[in-house]
């Protein structure tokens, strides 16, 4: 029925199927799935039937599915996700209201940083990123926090390249990235002017755990030419608390 | 292979593994799984092994597996959990930064009021709900919003019964929560004074869509005897808010 080492079980093909919803692409037919997820229309069919009928889709009025709520409630009640963001809120929250700009939590995941959360002032300025979103680690300051405190194999890696561009400022340049990386170990945070889009700067800090090997970054999205000093010193003082209330729900 | 009208689907025994996973049972064996799933031990292994290749579920050090990262994120990014609560999230802070006590947001999902939101002052009192944790629709005041502004059927079904008391003061008399909906829908807000803990009181207000149902409900949890005059005009400025919101986003 399953088998795991060929990469085709049915829990495979069902990561397939949910894999082809994206915060852009949030409801489709079963055949829309079928060729996006490269499945047989019977199959897809079938797949789909049987996550509607376990609440982990949903069907709309007009025979397009959606991810269920249930789906969200079981990924999210005891996830890790959960626990890191509960401890992080209350300390992004004041430095949102300090600095007033976008204010994000970041983990290492699969190689990117992904975004946990994001609060956002409605005058702040552009920013790309999303709640579970993804970004490249050399591109962003996020990913610049992750890996200068991370894994030495994990940095060697990303410094192996391909390193992909997202502006005109993006480091792609190995020997720049392992500079840039030195700077953010010595400095204890990571300023990325223009790396995600050319007008803004992102700046992140990392939230340790007691080995000192980051758990997460904190980050805000500056308007580009933005000064940081204000920005720095809420980032380190979330980061402290941030890192106090992980050791309490641990 | 799969069988999705018997209840015994491989998509439905994935669900009953992802089920035992809860917010106080974050990390469990295989075989605690297999047991607690009423699965047998060589299914329950092979299950996990399957949604541990997959990155759904995580192995940790010591055996015991958890939620991993990737299904957080897939349930996530498209979810209309995730839509909600950003359009909310600002307005949540607007109420939590004047009222300074735990603000919420929930949902009606399977016959129950689902939170998928909560902002907690650290100085607020006490609160048993959680973020993707679930509440009797009758017993708390983000239900009774839902139930009051929800369909007639769901309200005669839980008018039916059984109304199980979360305290000495949840109504559990059809006849006195029927008033109760009366009520709510004729004040536009709900307020529960030890409904589901003496200690403290709900008070909830509809967040409603173009014909006027709730899709959402947002309360705070106060003390037990609080005024709930800034409160309420808060909510209610946060309802309205999140509305124009979810107009934009729809």
């Amino acid at each position: 029925m399953a088998n795991s080492t060929s990469g085709d079980s049915v829990t495979s093909r069902l990561v397939r199927v949910l894999e082809t919803f994206t915060p852009t692409r949030t409801a489709q037919t079963a055949a829309e799935i079928g060729r996006r997820a490269g499945l047989p229309s019977s199959t897809a069919h079938r797949i789909v039937g049987e996550l509607v009928d376990a609440g982990l889709l949903e069907r709309d009025d007009d025979r397009r599915v959606r991810v269920g709520m249930r789906l969200w409630e079981l990924a999210t009640r005891s996830s890790h996700a959960l626990r890191l963001r509960q401890a992080a809120l209350p300390a992004m929250e004041r430095v949102q209201a300090r600095v007033r700009e976008h204010t994000q939590l970041a983990i290492l995941e699969q190689g990117e940083a992904l975004f946990l959360e994001r609060l956002s002032d409605p005058e702040a300025g552009a920013n790309i990123t999303r709640v579970a979103g993804r970004l490249p680690l050399h591109a962003c300051s996020s990913g610049l926090v992750l890996l200068a405190f991370g894994d030495r194999a994990l940095q060697e890696s990303v410094l192996a390249g391909p390193l992909r561009p997202l502006s005109r400022r993006t480091p792609t340049d190995p020997a720049v990235l392992r500079r840039k990386l030195d700077e953010v170990r010595t400095l204890g945070h990571a300023l990325a002017r223009g790396y995600v889009e050319e007008v803004s700067t992102g700046l992140a800090v990392p939230v340790r755990d007691e080995g000192g090997r980051a758990v997460a970054a904190l980050s805000v999205v500056l308007p580009h030419d933005s000064p940081t000093e204000l920005a720095l010193a809420e980032l380190r003082r979330a980061a402290r608390s941030t890192e106090r209330a992980l050791a309490h729900v641990r």
